[in-house]
Order: C-alpha cells, then sequence, then structure tokens
C-alpha cells in the first residue's frame, strides 16, 4: 500500500481503519472497516472495505488484498484502480456471513485483484 | 504471534487491539493501543503496549514487534515473556510524542525483545 508522505514508514492501524477509499474517477466506494492480519507472519492480508447500506445496514464487506490500495493525498483517502461494476462483481460478504479465510479463498481474493497471492 | 484456535489463520485488528497483555506470572501489564503496519510490505511491526496511567492519563506507550507476543486462551489475551522490571527498561514513549519508527529505532526495540529485525 502506498500511503502518505510522513517521515517514517509505517502507520496505525487506526489511521487506516475509517479511511474512505474512491475508485480513479473520484466515487466514494466505502471506508476500510478493519485490516485481517495473518497471525503467524503478522502480514496484513486484507483491508476489509465497507460498502452500501446505510448506518451500517445492509452492507457488505470486501475483503482487498493491502498491494491494491493506493493513498492519494488529494482524495485524503484509498484508491483502488476499480470501477464500481468491477466491484460489484468481486468477492464479498455480509457483515455476519465472515467467510473462512482459508488459503483458497485469499487465492480467489488476490486474483480478483490481480495481486499475486505469496 | 501465536493466537487462539480458529479456523481461520487471520484475525481482525479490531480484535487485536483493546486486547489485554500479562507477563508470565500473569501481571496485567495493559492492553494493545494500535498496531504500526509498514506501508510498504504490509507487515504489522509492532503492536503498541498502553501501559500504566489512569483512565489515559500518563499512560506510557511500548512498541512490541508481532512475534514477541503470543496469545493465551487461558488469559483471554497475550502474553509476553517479560517481567515487569524488564518491561520498565524497554523502549517506550508518551502518548503524545510518537518517535519516528525508522529502522534504527526498530532495531533497538527488536534488540530489546530478542526478536530478529528483518
Amino acid at each position: 500500500m502506498d500511503t502518505d508522505n510522513t517521515a517514517t514508514s509505517v502507520i496505525s492501524s487506526d489511521k487506516v481503519t475509517g479511511t474512505n477509499v474512491y475508485n480513479p474517477a473520484g466515487d466514494k466506494l466505502g471506508s476500510i472497516e478493519t485490516l485481517m492480519i495473518d497471525k503467524i507472519s503478522g502480514k496484513v492480508r486484507y483491508a476489509v472495505l465497507e460498502f452500501g447500506g446505510f448506518l451500517g445496514i445492509g452492507t457488505d464487506r470486501y475483503p482487498l488484498p493491502w498491494d491494491s490500495l493506493k493513498y492519494e493525498a488529494s482524495h485524503a483517502g484509498y484508491v483502488i484502480s476499480l470501477s464500481k461494476e468491477q466491484l460489484e462483481g468481486a468477492p464479498r460478504y455480509a457483515r455476519d456471513v465472515v467467510p473462512e479465510y482459508t488459503d483458497a479463498y485469499g487465492r480467489r481474493v488476490y486474483d480478483y485483484y490481480g495481486v499475486p497471492y505469496i
């Protein structure tokens, strides 16, 4: 994830969550709800985008590979190279139906965004 | 970080933050305030322990290497192999004086906990 030009190379998780996500056209897609971290390696596997709904009702969650997000200071948020239509076909789940984040699931998610699953 | 025996290999950042941290004797050291993530690699560099103080006043922050924490279901929290005395000598900063997380700083933190800085 490319982020803003701060002096340090790290960012705190609470600055990532809640940050808006836009497509390249500038449409707001949603915001980052949480990060899913690989327990062993400590690597952030997914930034989970909350999208749609109203006041948290009926929203879907989209796990995005960390590397698919780029910070844009002009938006004060992340930009992902994806149209709204592409996002609608992306792997997602309802708030209360969190999938098992298996390797197979991870590969499917990463493949969708064209990011190598390592 | 070893964590609980869930079916999946990932854990959400909001389940890590707020979790208590204990030493092996069972003394509560504090709780995880936030995670510091390497922007490029997406790796969690530090889980930041909030320790001491009262109602958030006068607390210090201790960056801990992710690999130094082990989840213990019996404590419903993380355990770090460190006495209170060792913790008192550990790298720390006041809430409002966040250091630049440079490589040199990271090496000092990791060295203190005996974890390789990669």
